[in-house]
């Protein structure tokens, strides 16, 4: 038996005399990229043995260049275990080993993160070896495949005493073509990064492992820049308004994000100095309160943001916590109002690269919308979200134990569900969407969102009648009264949050219908209707449609993507050639400015109306 | 007549109709790319017509592509001149507008800084083009040639507000791949860099326009880390004794670049925050102590420093004065103390490109050896140098008035020349050289240095005989005596003096013989010999060979190059690929440890030895 060890990742395994490398290196679980399976046709597993390499076979000598045979490249499967090897697979043969960050939204994606942690084991200096001590651990870093590198100034300043306090074995932080930390090989696999999806209303944080692919902890934190405004109109005048409103902006954001890396870090036992990426995705507006940028020109036309183009910035620049070296990386944005967490929307639903139509919906605070696919996507924004965030309704609330977040009918009377079956407090989205499709399907609403009469309601024989009441000048439908066990007061549907609602998905409808319009396509053609946001899971598919949110098509079409942004986030994170793929994305997106849209307004009007209630509803 | 408009720089001419665009060019003093003549053939002379371009030519449409017809680029030897024009000269096609840095000492090379501004006019933002700020700017300056920049982060945060106050016309500042200032478009002439040569005793700064590559202020000051030791071992070993020694030596020389600074920018009547780059070239300790890097290393075998590779460095952060995001570009080392300073006097000899056999000898505080050509190179470093900045010499002095700085033996009597014809006041590099010359010839020293006794001398009929006298127990020359008008004390050449010139000549010819040694070659084959160093050029090249400084070869093969590392210095101020080339040079040259060397010991015995006087000087 002899002993064969595979670096960068340094595992080893006995096998028997004779054994090829490549077989050796299934044994071990270090996955070569052997198309050919190890004939040694295609020359994918080139290998490199850094001592004393075997004479190269006939098959060695037809592939490899007289240059890669010189830096003692084999393929790994003609090359038998006749003694104890070492041997270093290169970046380009591990890219078979691909790691596939699997999730239940986002799609796989191919491991190959900007930050990565190596480790490497190099030959002391003498007088036969004067090389630098940077290029020493360059040249090394070289023979993992990571070339054209440089060691960043402070790691740089540190760098002699740090290599020959560890007898020159190490393990390098390797974030983009920087070196950005060099520190004891024990660390080797402690290597993180945190995407974030920053929304207007909720600021989500996935703190990934950059060695397996795999998120090993979330956390969620109210976006505490809502204390200035619940939207990013509203915020963008603050800033205007207020001296160092924006500096306030930026750093409450920051805190929370803080806060979101503090508690991923502790569940999952890591350090936040073994953060040496972030990844935000946000609308322009979150973009650029996060990169602390002006956003003065967002709000008024002609609705410019300083930059679009993706920002890769120090995180503690920012006042972001990581390691002192981290980077943040902003995707890039498409225009105006339209920014990353729609290009992460589209990375994650994959419509870009698919030949056929889809639409991609996000309900956040805002309501973004994309239609296209592999030739061409349109995407706008359109200020459809907050209602369905529990903004603007009367007894709206996110959704949180207590809130009523399912409302049915039952022999034509209302049959209530409540998170964590908790005493009602209040409606979240799915609720508010529930009690209108049941309130239409009850005729207790016309088409038009105007709430009939009790008088009306009771020629009608409506079981609800008795729920319509007056109040403050407006009709209400009373969901849940007094009587309820435990409940503080009683919990109302107003005709002003039924216009809300309206005003919500009538914005949506509109700009479905105006992307539509200019792409020539009609509603018909659309293979597949992505719904992302938050609540989008919790979404009951015919009850959207049946208030208009979805338009009017078979429900098989419809998928719910969950938070598609954070995804897309999560995808970014990890993979280098994605980023690429974003930048693509966000110059290609055309961006419809709806307000600029002649159609808008009349398709606004339009939208506006309830679909009529389907037969089984009647 | 009709006006034509030349971008960038905004040059304007007025033409008579039918001129084409080639001539109005070259009338307007705008040279282009134009190999073939202006004959429609080579497609060299590229230019846009942003607006409304004429229909492409025959020779325009075979010779260039669809797409670039379609970024309306044309021919300009193809369009003629029917209306006022705004022309717009891309990045390629002024490469044959290069302007030449001449100088006494460097190579002509093409103008192509790594800084430039660069005057746009802007499209303000409107409903149909909403590009971000950012992305408009960088559109413009891509039109100009200059694609896939950035805009730093302090830049971007002012970025909007500064565009609307210019009414979108600004001038950009463009280093490296990064937009690192957006100023007023008049500003667009005041392009300035620093090339220094930081020397071990001496620093030297050339102010240089980078729009016309000339040097329009030169300065120098004596390097302030001498009071911490004469030599880069001293400095290296004070570092390590003192702590906060790297920091103050550090400080010490960014303080006195910033004097050169301030006293050039003053001569020249440029603001220091015109200063967008800084190029330093000095050997390893110089350029660790520049860049605050630790120098123990270096100092004790194997002799290795921190980095090798070029940096490029935000200025501010060194504390050097210039631009707040300007960078100072430190060019690569070779290896051992052989540092960037030796790259820069073979890219200023061009001794990397010939083909024949050249030996440069930089006489610093060091002395730095490289011989070789176009196929392979040898360096090595010697302490040879500090005897001929006045150190360890008795009467030693820089060169400065009162200076003895020639030495004649006429009628077997010594003949002095000081500077400024001030009375004596010590000896300076040249007259030790010319003083130990004339005291060979007049056989007062040996060949093997030992000053004979004025016993002997009287014997031997020697006119010098009563000059030799006994000092503090050694022997002595008096050179200029108490009855020299207005002199303070008798100026002697001892025999200690004559030791250290020995000890340094020897190393010089010692650390070429083993170059030579190893390459394979003889003092005969070698075609050029490329004396560089302060003093070079005030050297008399056969009181030099005389003593044997430089090898017994023709005189006519002798070249003084004066301070040829500043002239590289310059040269890689102005020119980005000849920092590509400086890297390769870094990269390529062998660098010798002489220490190592076995002969080394023998070789330094025979060369401490002067030559035979020659014929003549019996």
């Amino acid at each position: 038996m002899h002993s064969v060890i595979f670096e960068p990742d340094g595992r080893r395994r006995e096998v028997p005399e004779g054994t090829t490398v490549l077989e050796a290196a299934q044994a071990a679980s270090v996955h070569l990229n052997a198309p050919c399976g190890g004939t040694g046709l295609c020359g994918g597993c080139r290998i490199i043995i850094p001592d004393d390499p075997p004479p190269p076979s006939e098959n060695c000598l037809r592939i490899l260049t007289g240059e890669e045979l010189g830096r003692n490249l084999r393929l790994a499967c003609q090359v038998r275990v006749r003694r104890d090897l070492r041997v270093v697979i290169p970046e380009e043969t591990r890219l078979g080993d691909q790691k596939i960050l699997t999730d239940g939204v986002g799609r796989p994606v191919a491991l190959e993160p900007n930050a990565r942690k190596v480790t490497v084991h190099l030959p002391p200096p003498s007088l036969g070896d004067q090389r630098a001590d940077a290029e020493r651990l360059l040249d090394a870093l070289a023979e993992h495949g990571l070339g054209d590198l440089a060691v960043e100034d402070p790691v740089l300043r540190r760098l002699p005493e740090r290599l020959r306090s560890l007898d020159f074995h190490a393990a390098a932080v390797v974030l983009g073509n920087r070196v950005i930390q060099v520190e004891r090989p024990t660390t080797g696999e402690a290597c993180y990064g945190l995407a974030v999806d920053v929304g207007t209303t909720t600021l989500v944080g996935y703190l990934v492992d950059l060695v397996t692919g795999e998120t090993v902890a979330v956390a969620s934190r109210a976006n505490p820049q809502t204390a200035y405004g619940d939207d990013v109109v509203a915020r963008i005048e603050y800033c205007g308004r207020q001296k160092d409103g924006l500096k306030r902006l930026h750093d409450l954001l920051a805190g929370a994000i803080n806060e979101i890396t503090a508690e991923t870090c502790r569940r999952a036992h890591v350090k936040p100095s073994a953060i040496y990426e972030l990844c935000a995705v946000g609308n322009t507006t979150m973009n650029h309160l996060l990169l602390a940028l002006p956003v003065d020109t967002i709000a008024r036309a002609p609705f410019v943001p300083a930059s679009a183009a993706a920002r890769w910035t120090l995180a503690r620049g920012l006042g972001l916590r990581a390691h002192p070296r981290s980077r943040l990386y902003a995707a890039p944005l498409i225009g105006g109002f339209v920014g990353a967490d729609t290009v992460a929307v589209i990375l994650a639903t994959g419509m870009h690269e698919r030949a056929g139509l889809a639409l991609a919906i996000d309900i956040g605070t805002n309501g973004e919308i994309v239609l296209g696919g592999r030739e061409r996507l349109l995407a706008c924004s359109t200020a459809a979200g907050p209602a369905f965030e529990g903004a603007r309704i009367r007894y709206g609330m996110r959704a949180a134990a207590g809130a009523i977040d399912r409302v049915d009918l039952a022999d034509g009377r209302l049959a209530l569900h409540t998170i964590d079956d908790a005493p009602p407090v209040g409606l979240c989205g799915t609720g508010l969407i529930d009690a209108v499709a049941a309130l239409l399907e009850a005729e207790v609403l016309k088409p038009n969102g105007t709430m009939r009469a009790p008088e009306e309601l009771r020629e009608r024989r409506c079981a609800l009648a008795d729920r319509v009441v007056r109040t403050d000048s407006e009709a209400a439908v009373v969901l849940a009264s007094d009587g309820h066990a435990g409940l503080a007061h009683p919990i109302l549907l107003t005709q002003r949050d039924v216009r809300e609602v309206q005003l919500a998905k009538g914005a949506l409808a509109a700009g479905i219908q105006v992307l539509l319009d200019l792409y020539g396509a009609t509603i018909g053609q659309v293979e597949t209707i992505y719904l992302a946001g938050a609540f989008g899971n919790m979404i009951r598919p015919d009850r959207a449609r049946a208030i208009g949110l979805v338009p009017e098509v078979p429900l098989e079409r419809i998928r719910f993507v969950g938070n598609a942004a954070g995804a897309g986030a999560r995808m970014l994170l990890v993979s280098r050639s994605l980023r690429r793929t974003a930048d693509d994305v966000a110059r290609g997106v055309e961006h419809v400015e709806l307000g600029q849209q002649p159609q808008f307004q009349a398709r606004f009007a339009d939208a506006m109306f309830f679909p009529a209630p389907h037969p089984t509803g009647a």
